[in-house]
């Protein structure tokens, strides 16, 4: 058998990267149910030209874009309204699902060992809206050389049903629980704009880039660049948001987009 | 609203059945990837009638029949014989959800709450084959009145890649975890059956039918009857062994095919 051995792949699948594949990247927004092929196929051969994978843990999240926000927007589902009709929940998740598997089979294509995480299988909302994930599955995985591939779901919500998890909130609690040493999120933009719709290269405070990330010029059930930036900057480790032209960069480990410390 | 108010069900999520549909009830076996409509359609109106879900807390796992031992065998992973070929992980996991689907949609047809797990988002095992099976997910959905449905499946395995992990060995774990008050087998046998043929009616220590349940007539990657009854016998509580004909039974409570104790 080739390939890293066993000791190898343990001491790197403890430090991980995260990488977001942005819905906006992933689908066609303003089209229901629609896989952006050509960027999607990018993203794939960026990932597996980076050899990906066994000594190289990655984790890849995707957002819903076309597929998600449509039906979750449809039945009034929302990170924090839920839903107690199950007609509802299957019919979210079984989008997602679909999405996931056009991710999956893409990334494979490339040689890429992905495999298939689905959190309404393995999440759950308290009542305080705490998510719970536990990570043993998406661990060994990264342990045994795969590249688990999560996706915005639907989640059970004590209290409230089901609610909606996105990929942002995925990044960071995966972020955190497997201390990745470091988070990508590839998005439709090169990084965090300024005001004068220039790069920003570092950002440290949220403060600096309010005004100009306040809000989300798309309909997003899970919150904007306002939200993510927030989010990233809450880690311990370095985050990125770049778009597809710098995924390679990020993938070798240099500098992408705009970095959030 | 109607329905019982979320006191009522949390009260009873705490103790639900688990009820596995076995292979060889929702499946065809000796025809690959093929649905035993009837049959489960049958299964899927008891448990619409028993009016499962809600205050009537109900865990549903089905065995791999002939979706999942067909693509198992084919790439040689068992229990304990593991695959490092992504390949083959996404061909038995997608062959399972396949045959999953198809039995959440029977009992979502019935109004069943039905809302899918796919064990291997959420289970892993250990070196020693220790299985992790977190709870979160399906507790909550327990909770909040759904009913979720597992399926045999393949889990990462550290050491070993991915092995399968079978209906039954979900069964236990699910009955363990959540203190579960009752556990039911719907197998194409009315029960565990003697040496004469004749069925069992309580099985309280494994020797009394060693003999009759010794070997398995099928060919099953997982186990046949002789690793249920052991399994069972090691459970808190009683677990009953019976075919379609007495699962209206079983859910009313009442006694169904052998029971063991």
């Amino acid at each position: 058998m080739t390939g890293p051995d066993p000791g190898d792949r343990k001491a790197s699948a403890s430090d991980p990267a995260v990488l977001k594949l942005g819905g906006s990247v992933v689908t066609e927004k303003d089209a229901p149910e629609t896989v952006a092929e050509g960027h999607l196929a990018r993203a794939a051969r960026a990932l597996g030209a980076a050899g990906t994978g066994g000594d190289r843990g990655l984790v890849v999240v995707h957002g819903g874009g076309s597929f998600g926000h449509h039906h979750a927007s449809a039945h009034g589902v929302s990170r924090t309204s839920g839903t107690r009709d199950p007609a509802a929940v299957r019919e979210v998740h079984a989008a997602m699902r679909r999405l996931n598997g056009a991710v999956v089979d893409a990334l494979a294509a490339e040689g890429v060992p992905a495999v298939p995480v689905a959190p309404l299988s393995v999440a759950a909302r308290a009542d305080d809206g705490a998510l719970a994930l536990p990570l043993e599955s998406t661990r060994t995985a990264l342990g045994e050389g795969f590249v688990p591939v999560l996706h915005g779901d639907v989640v059970a919500h004590e209290g409230r049903g089901a609610t909606i998890i996105s990929g942002d909130e995925l990044v960071v609690a995966l972020a955190r629980g497997l201390a990745a040493d470091r988070v990508g999120l590839c998005s439709a933009v090169p990084g965090v704009l300024d005001e004068d719709g220039e790069g920003v290269e570092t950002i440290r405070e949220f403060e600096a880039v309010a005004d100009a990330v306040g809000a989300s010029d798309a309909t997003d059930v899970t919150g904007g660049m306002a939200a993510k930036v927030e989010e990233l900057l809450a880690l311990d480790v370095p985050a990125s948001i770049f778009d597809l032209d710098s995924l390679p960069a990020f993938l070798a480990g240099e500098r992408a987009g705009t970095r959030i410390e």
